[in-house]
């Protein structure tokens, strides 16, 4: 039996019974519209805890003036459908005005990790991701949280805010979920036409092309970025936002020479639809 | 038996095992060399829960790069005395090491009830408590934390923070104790030599002046001012830093014309030493 709730209050009176039985809590924070890469987060929560909470929200603080939030894909009835599925027993699914009140004016901002790649052409994005996780840890209160590598970036942030603010929370990373030609699963490819549909996975094809390239031997980030530069220019309506090539701890561009771990993250426009994917290449030493 | 730890690891595993036997947890965070406001914050602590924690930190991301932190009074040994005969259970007094790692780069802000007032000439200040408080919190995960008043400013950014960010803790002000004659109890008045001892008191004169002026039927703002002014000014070694009068929930000012519920507050510097004092004015309707 699944549960779905909205409220907060009956949210936290559900968690804290659980809690009192001593079940252990999972929690995957996600903005619904679930594919198999949701899926795979809520079964790992599954296999780590006792009891697995989801939230569905659309969380209006972490889209931009000009972003698709009033677009974004939303079926709660599928949503719940497919997480009973996987063993999921609770859904909070809050509405925007319970979760951000008129004078709502209290941010949580990792500064130095949600600068750069994503955080660059989205300003305020994960200020905006990070003060709704918080928000969400608070009411759910998990003992383990997971998160997808595919927004790696945003896994960086939340991980090191947990640490930063000593939140008694384990953060687990989920590798990236893809469709069976390569595409990396986002809520967002239901946008894409057809034809968008086969310049999408220019993104995964450019990473495979760059790992073969290291592969080989190449070091150069200038040689390295032009390569996935022309792969991805090759597709038809692309249009390339970065490609990142630096630490994946740190997220330090490797201006020059990659180094032995090296993190390749990339955001490609495909007509009016913005596609991330990344990659972390271990270079044999 | 009260216990004394530095160790966030072995604080979090004595308050876990208090929460396991059911015990309701109250938490007093300071900055330590305790006077009567803080031993009474204790108590009502104490009579609120069944275990009281106080955190004895000199947080120094809430001080200015101009501030007091150095010379900032410490003794611990007397703070432990002092909390053991009020009943305190723990003590946590960690290293400011362990509480900011050097790649610490997580802030919480509390936008606009920060601004203002104190906020104006400590910039910075409210962002560090805001943070530190967020971090004490998620360490010691209280049911209830007490604060005092005469951090007016403070109590409000914190119990804004605990609402917006949905943090399962009730936030408790307490009335400002004041020495025999009126002064604010603040571990700062250490600081005061005798003279300036006498001239600390223009706060409190101050406030009381005020009052009676509105019992007297006085409501204009730049009249009451005036004559705060006047008398902090009659003091020697005095310098007036503010006076607000305002709405003691959203801290908008009245410039006018003060309303039948009137915050008023003060910092004055007292020769190099800055104090603080308020009081809230209710006029009957």
């Amino acid at each position: 039996m699944i549960k779905v709730v909205n409220s907060i209050k009956e949210t936290r009176d559900i968690i804290k019974s659980w809690r009192d039985k001593g079940y252990k809590i999972g929690f995957v924070p996600t903005m619904g519209y679930f594919h198999k890469g949701h899926l795979a987060l809520m079964e790992e929560a599954k296999r780590l805890t006792d009891k697995v909470v989801v939230s569905i929200f659309v969380n209006p603080t972490q889209f931009g003036p000009n972003e698709d939030l009033a677009r974004y894909p939303r079926d709660l009835n599928r949503d719940i459908r497919l997480a009973k599925n996987v063993g999921v027993d609770l859904i909070f699914a809050p509405e925007a005005s319970d979760m951000y009140s008129p004078d709502f004016q209290t941010w949580v901002n990792v500064e130095k990790l949600s600068q750069g790649l994503c955080g660059e052409f989205r300003p305020g994005h994960f200020r905006g991701v990070a003060t709704v996780v918080t928000k969400l840890f608070n009411i759910v209160q998990p003992d383990i949280a997971v998160f997808g590598q595919k927004d790696y970036q945003q896994l960086l942030v939340i991980k090191k805010m947990v640490q930063d603010l000593n939140m008694p929370i384990e953060i687990v990373g989920h590798p990236i979920v893809r469709e069976e030609d390569g595409l990396a699963m986002s809520s967002r490819n239901t946008y894409l036409s057809l034809k968008e549909r086969e310049s999408a996975l220019s993104l995964y094809k450019a990473l495979i092309h760059a790992k073969a390239l290291i592969e080989k031997g190449e070091r150069s980030s200038s040689k390295i970025r032009q390569e996935i530069k022309e792969l991805i220019n090759s597709y038809p309506l692309t249009k390339l936002e970065y490609i990142f090539l630096g630490d994946p701890d740190t997220l330090t561009p490797y201006d020059k020479t990659i180094k032995h771990k090296t993190l390749i993250a990339l955001a490609v426009w495909v007509g009016k639809t913005r596609l991330i994917d990344n990659s972390i290449i271990n270079i044999p030493s």
